[in-house]
This record gives C-alpha cells, structure tokens and sequence, in this order.
C-alpha cells in the first residue's frame, strides 16, 4: 500500500465536568487527509484545501507530528500529505487534533502499523504542541482511539479509552467569532475552592459511571463544570441562551466544546439531537453571529481509511 | 418478625482520590445489633456492649437516625436496641455510620421495607451529623448499599453505587492514637491548585473506569491523593513508612481511611491483603504505638440479617 485516504474525526474535549481529561470523537464531523509515500526522506505538504494553513513541514502541526513519529521509528521513507480540511481552525472541535493525529495514524499504516493506535497519541501531541503551546491530549487521544477518552495522567501519559452508549449524540454549534487560546487560558484561575473541586469530581466520577452503565439520567447530571465553563462562557456570546435551548429541548447536558467558542450537547437519540441543534440555532437568532451546525453520533472508532 | 439480629459493617471513606465522594464496605469487620419491637412507642438503647457511648437516644448516633426514619415514616411504633461494638470509634473505618445505617435498616426491616436501601441514606447521616457535625455520606452509603459508593452531589443527594470488581481486598491498620476531627479538617485548605485538582479528578476517573473493567493495573495507577493526603498524613504517625511497606509488599493502593487514624491499603487477592497486613504492622514495630489489623473482601451487599 503506497496511498491511503482518511476520515479525521473532530473531537469535543473537556465534555463540561472532565476539564483536560476528557474527549470524545465524532462521527460525522473531520477532515479527509490523503498520504503517499514517496521516493525521497522528506516529508512534504502538497496542498491544503479549505483552509489558508502553512505548507512549511514544520510549521503544520500534520508535519511536526509526521516528523516526530519517523524520527521515533527512525524511519526515512518519505511522504506527502493533502489536507481537505472541513474543521474550522479556532472553532474549539478539535481541528488541530484531526490533522497531528490523521498524519501519524496514516503514516503508520502506510508503514505496515508498528505501532498501536494508543502509542500514536504522544506523537499526535506534538502538533497539538505546535497549535497551541501546551502538550495536551484530550482531542488527539479521542481522535485515534474513538469514543470517549480519559487522559488520567500526563506524568507518565496515561490514556483510557471508555465505554460509549450507543445512542448518544452530539450537537454542536460554533458561533463564527474568534476565541483566542490565550484569553481562554487566562480567564482561568490558578487555585479553585476545595468544595467545587469535590463537586467537580463526583461528577466525573458519575459521568463514567452513567458511561459504563448506560445510565442516561446519570450522565445527564454529572454534566456540570462549576469551576471553568463559568468563566469561559463569559467569552461566547448568548452562551447561557444557547445552553438553556438545548437544555430545554430534551439535551442531557450542554456545555463548551474545547476552549471554545463551539457549544455541544449531548442527547440520547438523533432526532433529540436534532431538535437540540435547532434550539441551539435559534439562540442565535438575530444576533448578527453566523454559525454552522454540526449533529454527530459518537465515532466508537476514530480514524478511519476510507476506500 | 419481632427482633432482628444484624451485622454492620465497617467502611472506608474518600479511598485516596475520592475524597468526600467515594467510600466502600467491608465484609469481615463490624458490628452487631439487635432490635426488637417493643410495646411503647419509643427508642430505646438498652445496651452497648464493647464501648462506652450513649445510652441516650438523643446523644447515639443510632437513636438519632431511628428516630428520623420513624418521624418520617409517621410510625407510633417502639423499638429496643442492642449495640454490640467492635469497631472502634474514632479509628477512622466508619463506626458511627455502621450505628446510624444499622439502626434504620433494621428498623426497616422489622416494618416490613416501606424504603430501599437507597432511601434509608438520608435518615443514618442523621446520626453522622451528630457524631461529626456533618452531614457526610461516605460511610453511610456504602455501608447500606455494599461494593463502592459514589456520593456525585449532596444537593440533591445523588448516590450511585459501583461495579466491584471480585477480587479486592483491603488491609486495615488501626494505630491507637486520637486525631481529633476538628484536627483532620483544619489542617485541610480552602482551595486548592487546579492543576492538582484536575489530576485528582483523572484519578477518580480511572479508579471508576478500573472498577467497571475490573483492570486492577488501572485501579493501582489511579489510587492517589496529592490533596488531602498530603496535609492529614502529617497527623499519623508513621504514615509514609507504612504506606510504602504495604506498596512494597504488593498492594494496588494505599491511603488515610475516612479522616484517620486508620490507614488502608487495597490488593489483589487475599494471599496478598494477608502480607500486605503484615507489612503495614511492621511499618510500626518498635514505635511503642499499638494497633489494630484487619484484612477483609469487600462486601457486595452491605448490612445484614444474622440468623
């Protein structure tokens, strides 16, 4: 196999209580990446569609990540990479973590798969490093792993792939406006109260527990986040509006997708999400703020070949 | 049926990451009590074997919690109780909840169930807010629903309780010295660094995770508490040292059970809880305090009708 075509799926991180550790992978929603082999050691970006990103190796996170992984291998065939990008970049769904993770899951299949799809997540980090300045991995470990994902630990990295109930779905609106990763970072506080903490663990705890259960009534509890959606929100305009829609609608919870400015709801059942996702738009309504919609069920996969 | 003899077990409480959401039960220590009906309509507690506490149903966790559940229940109905006591108060392994949970499960029992397990909890942290002066779930929960407890929000009160998986076991060591509760809590801080706090809460998510998968490795790597642990260690003598005996001696885990004295470790089965006891006692000798040691599985099902 010389050339391989991929799905990479977007990813929602953070799913309200579990701020960086948890992430889940959509459906419906990526980019496609096509990656072949070439005959000399470099690895080039011939052409990336739907998107102004840089075609510099180096400075295109699919690039950094293609490098740290044959670096890894000590691999020198080459490789050349397009992108048909569909992810907005800033949107908050995980664009970034599409394109770091489709270079290494499709360089490695190319490369007859030395490694697992899990011992892929520390070379993916190292676009999202690139996109953002922080090593993290609640989109990239979804990305490549499929349904829902815990990143309990970065010291050493430490990453469960959950259950999934099959008849989750995501809503997801993003609000065309631009949410700088740096306000993001900064609106937060370095020390939260030791009762909201409690709170916050309790529901990470009763969210994969209700995961593992299927208990919809329960995941739809524990989607709380007291400690950073209250300061974030206050960078995405209506977000309480668009929230108490979806939650009016039937969504089991709401919250802000990444650091924003995408919105998601989970619902049990597509036709709920799809009343969801109109709810949603209707937050919008008259406000002047262009958006897209995007329903999705839970990908059980992640990246996928695509024929 | 008239009179009910009943075994209440002991718990332990928060179990390293899970401060103030998690507790479990134990199979092989606890008390036992008897309660009959009685032709008036009071509570009474006519004997306390083994300990030197309360007679006065208004000053004993168990007379407290019976008359709650009774006042619900709008019940005239009298009962008479026996406390046989062999866990210890004080020792950090939940003797007042094994009193207040006894209480009203027998209760219930003798009227026939008109409430779950489940909805009995409210009526024994009665009893814990007397002993404590609040009104905590931890011990209570476990010890009337059995395996780990989730204790997801106090308002409303959300309990779940947990996949156990087979073949733990937990080694207690019970040093005989006093830490007061006042101590164990003002030794805690108000708040806490959110990087901690978000490490602890991949920590609840993979020991929840490694319950559901029953991955012992997982539950090993997620029983830790960089929060509590820290400060109310300091008010155990030997905690460090008897903490890494029993790592060292094969344990899963190792932590403060409830707010201490008592210090817990969890292992994978009982060959190893035995060495691992015996490892934690060493962690004492020579130190001229004494102590206490229990090893026992984890009880499914929680209190019990003896015959």
């Amino acid at each position: 196999m010389n050339e391989i075509r991929i799905f990479c799926p977007a990813t929602i991180a953070n799913v309200s209580c579990g701020f960086d550790v948890l992430g889940l992978c959509l459906d419906k929603v990526g980019d496609e990446m096509v990656i072949r082999k070439t005959g000399n050691n470099q690895v080039t970006i011939s052409k990336i569609e739907g998107q102004d990103l840089p075609l510099d190796t180096e400075k295109n996170v699919a690039g950094v990540s293609a490098l740290a992984l044959l670096d890894h291998l000590g691999s020198t065939q080459g490789f050349d990479i397009e992108i048909y990008k569909k992810i907005k970049p800033g949107s908050g769904i995980g664009s970034s973590a599409a394109s770091a993770a489709g270079a290494v899951f499709g360089i490695n299949k190319l490369l007859g798969e030395p490694l697992s799809a899990r011992e892929l997540i520390p070379f993916a980090m190292e676009g999202e490093k690139l996109a953002s300045g922080s090593w993290h991995a609640d989109n990239v470990a979804p990305a490549l792993l499929g349904g829902f994902s815990l990143v309990r630990s970065y010291e050493p990295l430490d990453v469960i792939k959950l259950h999934t109930p099959g008849e989750l779905y995501a809503s997801i609106i993003h609000p065309q406006i631009e949410v700088k990763t740096a306000d993001a970072r900064s609106v937060l506080k370095h020390s939260v109260p030791l009762k909201k903490a409690i709170q916050q663990w309790g529901n990470v705890g009763g969210l994969i527990s209700g995961l593992y259960t299927e208990d919809y009534d329960l995941i739809s509890r524990s989607l709380h986040d007291g400690i950073i959606e209250p300061l974030r929100s206050l960078l995405i305009p209506r977000f309480s509006l668009v929230k108490g829609a979806a939650l009016e609608a039937g969504a089991l919870g709401s919250g802000i997708s990444g650091s924003g400015p995408s919105i998601f709801a989970l619902s049990r059942g597509e036709d709920t999400a799809q009343k969801v996702a109109e709810a949603m738009a209707g937050g919008y309504a008259g406000s002047g703020v262009d958006f897209d919609i995007h329903i999705s069920g839970i990908n059980p996969d992640g990246m996928r070949v695509l024929q």
